[in-house]
């Protein structure tokens, strides 16, 4: 006997057909003689309705009136599917993130989780219950309701197997799995049947949004086998597992990242300690940068570009204006027609001709690059944001378009 | 300074205007130097929906499922609540039943109040926040949601009055306050500017919908003074409090319960015992039985009749129908299109004649009555349904018709 958990979103929960499907496949996991946890999401739209409603009253509600809101959506789904569950016949019961133990950070909107107490849901599976655990929720030491953030469902779920020691945590989803670039867009992008959790965590963060962030690093700290998959197909899903037990491709998937603006200081004096500087006081406002680019010294002085998430680029620029004469550096400016496009392999490390075959591919399709930013297993460019899908396109038909079977 | 608990109903949340009409009429109270406590119903017809979404998925959908899906309605209004008071600019929190201290019984969907434990409530205040607490809903002692039933907030309101020794406890709704019948179906309908806890409790448990029945015992107990007034008009409400308070009114209201059906139980075997044993059957299942009437036996035989609501009449007639070969009786019939009209007054105790009078009035509107049951201060006649508007409109006639002062 196994304990599985298994993630559904919203989209997999959003209607009474979608929740039966969702309660099947559950139903069929636990008649297989599995333990059943089970994490689900607000349906479909409703935390973006509920976040409309909350605007409509006051755009600058507190964020603990905001989480207070926004957790009755898993509230509703999660009793909806232990409805649907009752209703095929089997036992289970619905629990609220602090219900299930779930302690988190004080800091609503974004809370961490801090520590799960899963003695709820171990006694109700001690009874032979199916767990049903809204996502995305806990509490916090005032006992006040917090919220993980966006996507922080998958958190919830691979928290509660890492806690729980669960032999499998499933993220059901709207699409089949992990693909080498979004199959939506890119004609021929395939599915890959497995992935390390250090490639997962490049795509991720490159745009690939399939899975949260958070729970691939908590998945990979506590190594939690992850699949992916759909809720609507019966197919097999992509594992989500350790480096050592995944066979390296050179390129496991192409991304697109389309928020993300340029940020440039001309002129910056070439002197030491000042790009510290700036780059603390951003960090101190919690923006995000991500490539950094560094001009070779001219005249004495020197340009700092890097990128930013649209979102903080208003905020960038305001904090970085009076800071440019106090540094004397001449002036900021910002680019927001850009996007990044990003290669994924954990094979690159011993290949190094995959970069050059990047550029060649973006060369061939007559694309720009404007920055550059590499790791060990990731090639990002930063292109016009018109040239985005063609680049996107280019390079995965550059590693992928030759071999059907790779 | 004075402590005073406002409840608003669903109609005074149902929309941002009506939120923002609240949360003026709450921080008025603040400001005038009173601590607030607020309890709020779901907005509108959300109970409706989610009674509705759950039909859809699972007719038999457990009680604490039910509940667990319920309680989502008041944490909805709660924090809009909140979020438009914060927009006045006022300190506001909002709490759910099991922050605020609401412990209740075990009984999903009809839970009781068992204790309210109000050191966050008082902790808040303290920090002189206005409080919005999640009206209908508490925990019991697996800490698990539970619903007290419908029309629950106001006892939840009268609750936390008692147990902080609230200076006032209003009730505002979508009507004025209390009134000699429905003044939408009764002409010449006038509101009471006061009236006894005992005639409030007669009123409300026949189907004069203003306040919930418990919670005037409730505030009868604790001698909490009540205000039921219209959160959409600035008029002066009805007070309800000891009737050693209020000056002794003939008849203080008539009001109608179309919720009613007449069951009725042939040739009983006259032995004693047996209607002890068929109603002590009924109470084992929580049916609430109402008017009863016993035949005077006829053949060794007698009829037992009672009315029930229609919402148990199947369960009670699945309960009789083989109980009655069992102890010998003939069959059992119902009647659903019946309704209870009843006249309410402290003063008909020391006045013989109003029965009299209300069957003169019915009588004159040729009117049959079906059953007869009173009280000390109530006189119930059950009539076909097809009669009751105009049973009600002739009674009030009666007693209201010639005394525009009374």
């Amino acid at each position: 006997m196994s304990l599985i958990v298994q993630k559904f979103g919203g989209t997999s929960v959003a209607n009474a057909e979608r929740l039966f499907n969702v309660a099947n496949i559950v139903t069929q996991t636990y008649k297989q003689g599995n333990d059943v946890v089970v994490v689900v999401s607000a349906q479909g739209d409703t935390t973006d309705d509920l976040i409309a409603k909350a605007n409509e009253i006051n755009p600058n509600a507190s964020k603990r009136e905001m989480d207070m809101l926004l957790t009755s959506g898993e509230q509703i789904s999660a009793s909806l599917l232990a409805m649907a569950i009752e209703k095929l016949g089997f036992p289970v019961v619905s629990l609220l993130g602090w219900q299930a133990g779930f302690y988190t950070s004080s800091a609503y909107g974004t809370a961490r989780i801090k520590r799960v107490t899963p003695d709820r849901i171990k006694k109700e599976i001690d009874k032979r219950n199916i767990v049903v655990v809204t996502g995305f929720q806990g509490v916090n030491r005032y006992d006040d309701m917090t919220t993980l953030g966006r996507g922080g469902s998958d958190t919830s779920a691979v928290a509660i197997a890492a806690v729980m020691n669960a032999d499998l945590c499933q993220i059901y989803t709207d699409v089949e799995g992990v693909f080498t670039a979004d199959p939506r867009k890119v004609k021929g992008a395939r599915k890959l049947s497995v992935i390390s959790y250090d490639e997962m965590l490049e795509l991720a963060s490159l745009g690939a949004q399939v899975l949260n962030n958070r729970s691939v690093e908590m998945a990979k700290k506590y190594n939690i086998e992850l699949e992916v998959l759909s809720s609507l197909t019966k197919a097999k899903g992509t594992i989500v597992k350790e480096a050592t037990k995944v066979e390296k491709m050179m390129i496991s998937g192409i991304a697109k990242d389309e928020d993300v603006a340029r940020v440039s200081i001309i002129g910056v004096p070439d002197r030491p300690g000042l790009a510290f500087k700036i780059f603390s006081k951003l960090a101190a406002k919690n923006i995000n940068v991500d490539i950094i680019l560094q001009s070779i010294g001219r005249n004495g002085t020197k340009d700092i570009s890097f990128t930013v998430s649209h979102d903080n680029l208003k905020e960038t620029i305001d904090l970085l204006n009076p800071y440019v004469d106090l540094i004397g550096a001449t002036s900021v400016v910002y680019d927001e027609n850009v996007a990044k496009v990003s290669a994924v392999g954990a094979g690159m490390e011993t290949h190094p001709g995959i970069a050059a075959e990047m550029f060649e591919a973006l060369y061939e399709a007559n694309i720009n690059i404007k920055m550059i930013s590499t790791s060990e297993i990731k090639i990002s460019v930063l292109i016009d944001s018109k040239d985005a899908d063609k680049a996107v396109a280019a390079v995965h038909d550059k590693f992928f378009g030759n071999a059907l079977d790779a």
